[in-house]
């Protein structure tokens, strides 16, 4: 291996990848855990024959899955056309992590720090029995839900807040007002899908919405309490943390915010 | 355990079931693996105390799903409601099967030879890249298909048919006709589903069916075609039999088909 790590490095490239998060510790790497950062980092660096790391957007956590989480390295020439990277990366990866886009950006781009807007959808199983098929990509939740009521519930979320009624312990931001532009429940057959559109999200924030939403099905929680209880930034007010295995980051866009979403 | 096997049978329980094949050589007890039949009469023989043995509906394949296989057994009593059964049965079984419904039927009910119409759904995850969460639930397939020559390709099935050309070798059937009352192929984004109702299948007679339209889509087979493949009784004729992970066996109907569909 070419452990040259003073080459120069001229070519950022981002890529675009999907996961299973079932059998990973998260995103990030971790000394007691096998993680999504770790395995795409060993097929990079096999692919190119020395040692690549990666910069993620977005920290997921254990058991939470993605279709467009987004990662990027540098290179100092690229011998093959950018289309077929993907491809090529992919024949190194393991079946439950594939990437599904490649695109040079400039060398001072940065993944996480350069995300305007990241797009979470949340599943929710709700039905008397569970559906084992669902087991490790959604929440199962027997009783019977009030779609109508998580639907006037998340209205309130909407907006510029401070989350910190929605911020589990542990979060590292410096501050904890987010914009939600859009939070849509929608409901097909069994399956309840809370999708959220932000400008960013605070530690365990979109669990935090679900597990709140679905308190407020359940009418632990009122549709009408959900605002008073995002203006308490009381943690305790809101309802418990959704389960990992519901959560997938969907899409992270490096463009301003559309019109109609502010 | 009470191995008294001659008490009086004076209950037949019938169960639905739906269950992750991804883990299973198949619904049947095999020597050479763990079944789905294995784990469920395991189940049961630890609540009842006594060995039960059950009775499946349809054998799927390895590798195969089920939201609505069904599988009776026989007890001389039950000493809790039955409408509770689904949920006890559920404490003993892993997190891969469950029982969603339990009903008492006669004891000269069979639940292979009663069962009138049958409904198997088959995805395809037709998109340039493979999404890891649907690696265990649908067929990958990245060249852009044409759903419309697929849907037309469709309406041949459909109908009564000597069926040999869409028949695997194995097979103990004692005719090859069938009748195929409803095929239905649908797309939601980069997901089609090929879903079949019909009055029973050949052996992978519903893969086959699955991989001869995806041929249709692919521009192999023409959907003109599809009358003439049957009509020759030719299984090389016909598309390649679909993988077994984007099979689910959806329902099982034990009344005769609803007018409409004849």
């Amino acid at each position: 291996m070419n452990m040259n790590m003073n080459e120069p490095k001229t070519l950022q490239i981002l890529l675009t990848l999907a996961y299973d998060g079932t059998a990973y510790c998260g995103w990030q790497r971790q000394l007691n855990g096998i993680s999504v950062q770790q395995r795409l980092e060993e097929a990079l660096s096999a692919l190119f024959d020395r040692p690549v790391a990666v910069k993620g957007a977005s920290r997921t956590d254990a058991g939470v899955h993605a279709k467009g989480q987004r990662a990027s390295f540098f290179l100092s020439e690229l011998k093959i056309p950018i289309d077929k990277l993907p491809m090529v990366i992919n024949s190194k990866l393991p079946a439950d992590i594939a990437v599904n886009g490649a695109e040079l950006v400039p060398v001072d781009f940065h993944p996480r720090f350069g995300a305007k807007v990241k797009t979470y959808c949340y599943a929710v199983w709700n039905d008397a029995y569970p559906l084992p098929q669902k087991r490790n990509y959604a929440w199962f939740v027997p009783a019977r839900l009030n779609v109508a009521d998580m639907a006037e519930g998340a209205k309130a979320v909407c907006g510029t807040h401070d989350f910190t009624a929605f911020c589990a312990a542990g979060g590292s931001a410096k501050t904890m007002v987010r914009t939600v532009y859009e939070l849509e429940v929608s409901q097909a057959g069994p399956e309840i899908e809370i999708r959220v559109t932000g400008n960013g999200f605070l530690y365990n924030m979109v669990r935090i919405i679900a597990g709140t939403l679905v308190y407020v099905g359940q009418g632990k929680i009122k549709a009408e309490d959900v605002a008073r209880i995002i203006d308490s930034r009381d943690r305790v007010a809101a309802g418990k943390t959704a389960p990992p295995q519901g959560l997938c980051l969907e899409t992270i866009c490096y463009d301003a915010p559309e019109r109609g979403h502010t």
